[in-house]
């Protein structure tokens, strides 16, 4: 039978830990705070990469892919930068190993020091930001629009799969404007895909907004993030896009010659999503059987068992239904290995969040039926063999809203609006979500309120209403309300 | 105008670097011996990993993802492997850089230092079967087929884009089986399906072989090779299967109990292609002008440009053309930019090998009719506007097999059969290719036939006949021909 999880809503964490291992997701390593992505995790980050892939390709960027290390000097030269990320990370300063002189072990060879220390990238703008002083001469090389697949590691001291973990994949953009408002445009336009891709393919609302100054990416003018709600009622920063002004540009003498033959520096933007966004998935929409998939996103989109077991008149109906299924372009796996009982089988496709499970039995083919169950309500119902291809179709549109429209709701019900520091925290304490707040502006109140509550101040939201109001920690003016969060 | 290129006949090394560079297909770094790839170039690997990955995927193979580092003592596991691994390569020692003291430069914080240095994966046998000892229980896990797309270092001395770089990009499968025979079937699948690969896809003819014991991988136990011939008469290793035995699994203590309840060991296979092959697609095609890519491959395969300029005429023909071709799913650039000459967009696609190009011009406009030139033979001819795009389907079929008949031709021709060895020495030295010569079948000899001619021992033909002879180094019996060449 299907192996248990914990309970939900009594250990929320092990929950998320057993859906990890227990679904095939991801696996501990060898490697401190390294994980591994197993098949179903990796076939999740592919559908994930082909779709965000797809739209950055639409919008006219490309992908380049640079090297895996950065020269250490290379991190001092934007100051800001170095202080955000340059510190917890992979040195590497050897580049050969040797045989131990009693030969019993290999050991770092003292001889093959590096002349410089190398850094495994904790993210690319420095390497980048390099190499396109050698790509940009003049306004004819603008805009330069490059999107990046890769690796990144950045040595965390606490970690868990998916949301926090030394060494995680994502993408990259780093692109390159003739002019201040060129590089805004673009940070917003990928804010904009970011957000259609967690909500439309993801089914994960989010608020989009921009950072504070103190949470705002080390180097960048403004960021701008989208902020998704987890289950247990934390949030979780689900991709951030960074106008970075001109910063990089003047650290790596990046200048262009405009069409009136002047010498500018030039404008940029980076953005990123990660291997972090399999996490947020799972805390939006599994439940205590497991892993809930949004169809757009499932690898496998329905499973066929037979039940309870295989017979020459179920593999015929079986055969027919996955040709129909698969002409109209919808995975389908056929589990029908008959050394495994069916009732085992239904847990484990519940564990792996398959949308749409097909239960074929002898009795219903009979009747001319097919057992149908939704994986994300756990409603059966039982549907005319005939014509069940698109039933399939409209149910998995059905369950790919019905689980935005669910996430949507809780997110609702959790944006929480407080006037004094009382309620401030005691909903932070108690209910969780995001409190909606106002706030002086200032770095110093953001931090008192993080030491007092441990909330962080998630984004200034963009379609907020302007009003006037009191910081509710210092009783200064405020414009309007920003929202806080107890965060991943 | 476009940049020229090295003629090839006379300096092939220095035109090969010129076509990398001003084709836009990759640049040298900061980092020494890493490469940046720039977007053709990785547009390239994108379609062969595309491909690929459907015919693993075909075959019933998962893609999932390894760590990045190896702990140093994995390395050790496996003896023959780390004699042939472990001793160039990426070593980190420390996990966090600081401010030093006088607060001027960044520097790596002594206190950081790690307790077993990690190595950035010069391959990931190791780490990977250290996973498969949980992965792996019983028969019923069995067979396990993954592959992985990943970034390798290997610290080489002397680099060179894409043939030889301390960074590279590949896929590694690693495969677990109950018996020897179905680890074996595996290596064979695999040699197959990159054969067809490099025939069909790259249109690059391959010689399927085995390697010799002196050439096999680290750690297997039979090397399948496909062994590509590059214009300048020297062969290149394009990608290998290996058959590893149980060497690994008894180095990482890895059984399964059989369907009779008895314990084993696990059989393995380990394969891999990288992006050498886009080294090896440059020497196989490209001329003077610049890159020739086979259809099948090529990012961009028809580029329209109006002569000599835009003209609303000329664009109205040009959208229709663009319709129907992008109707018929092939890729096609518009390069109707007003401000480059028409003479420096031919050189430019030229330079990177668009296989057609389309020339609309005003006065054939008025016959009913484009210029149609084919990048492969140069070869210009006029067609009827009306089926321009039928006509291009077929063209880019004719180009595709053009290319690899052309390349098997030169590759029949230079297999040249020796029987003495001062035929063997010349035949290296002045003609070069392939050397079909007998060989005695030991390292001694391989080994001296390398000193003497620089010339290796690059596979033992899987259909080469079995006849009797002498090897030409010893002259001692051998059962039948092998192939020799000097090599990248």
């Amino acid at each position: 039978m299907a192996k248990a999880l914990a309970n939900k809503d009594e250990d929320y964490s092990q929950w998320y830990s057993d859906i990890v291992k227990k679904a095939g997701l991801a696996d501990h390593s060898a490697v401190r705070g390294c994980m591994v992505i197993k098949p179903l995790g990796y076939a999740i980050w592919e559908n994930m990469r082909t779709e965000l892939d797809r739209n950055f390709k639409a919008t006219g960027h490309q992908n380049a892919y640079f090297p895996l290390f950065i020269p250490k000097s290379f991190l001092s030269r934007e100051a800001a930068h170095v202080e955000g990320f340059a510190k917890e990370c992979a040195v590497v300063t050897h580049h050969r190993l040797k045989t131990s002189d009693d030969g019993k072990e290999i050991v770092v060879d003292p001889e093959a020091k590096l002349e410089e220390e190398l850094i495994v990238r904790p993210t690319s703008e420095t390497i980048i930001w390099n190499t396109y002083r050698d790509w940009i001469q003049s306004y004819r090389d603008l805009p330069l629009l490059i999107n990046q697949w890769a690796n990144v590691v950045r040595w965390e001291m606490r970690t868990r799969p998916f949301l926090r973990t030394a060494e995680f994949l994502w993408q990259e953009g780093h692109t390159a404007h003739a002019s201040r408002e060129e590089a805004i445009s673009e940070a917003e336009l990928i804010h904009n895909i970011y957000t259609r891709f967690a909500e439309d393919y993801m089914a994960m609302p989010v608020i989009k907004g921009i950072k504070s100054e103190n949470e705002r990416f080390a180097g960048a003018v403004e960021t701008y993030t989208i902020e998704a709600l987890m289950q247990n009622g934390k949030a979780l920063q689900a991709g951030t896009s960074h106008f970075l002004g001109q910063n990089f540009a003047k650290a790596f003498e990046v200048k262009y010659m405009t069409e009136e033959n002047k010498e500018e520096y030039v404008w940029a933007s980076s953005w990123g999503v990660s291997t972090r966004l399999i996490g947020a998935l799972i805390m939006t929409h599994s439940d205590d059987c497991g892993l809930v998939l949004p169809p757009k996103l499932a690898p496998t989109k329905v499973v066929i068992i037979p039940i309870p077991t295989l017979k020459p008149e179920i593999d015929e109906v079986a055969q027919k239904i996955i040709r129909e299924l698969e002409e109209l372009g919808i995975s389908v796996e056929y589990d029908c290995d008959v050394k495994k009982r069916c009732g085992y089988k239904f847990a484990e496709h519940e564990l792996r969040g398959t949308p749409i499970r097909l239960g074929l039995g002898m009795r219903d083919i009979a009747k001319g039926q097919v057992e149908v169950a939704r994986r994300d309500t756990k409603e059966k119902s039982f549907v005319a063999l005939e014509g069940v291809a698109d039933y399939v179709v409209h149910l998995l549109e059905d369950i790919q809203d019905n689980l935005f429209a669910r996430a949507k709701k809780f997110q609702q019900e959790n944006i929480t609006e407080v006037d004094t520091f009382e309620e401030f925290k005691s909903v932070i304490e108690e209910k969780g979500g995001f409190v909606s707040a106002h706030w002086d502006g200032t770095v110093a109140t953001e931090k008192a309120i993080k030491e007092a509550t441990k909330a962080t101040l998630r984004c200034i939201p963009l379609d907020r209403k302007l009003e006037e109001g009191k910081c509710v920690f210092s009783g200064e003016p405020s414009e309007g309300r920003v929202l806080f969060a107890k965060a991943y």
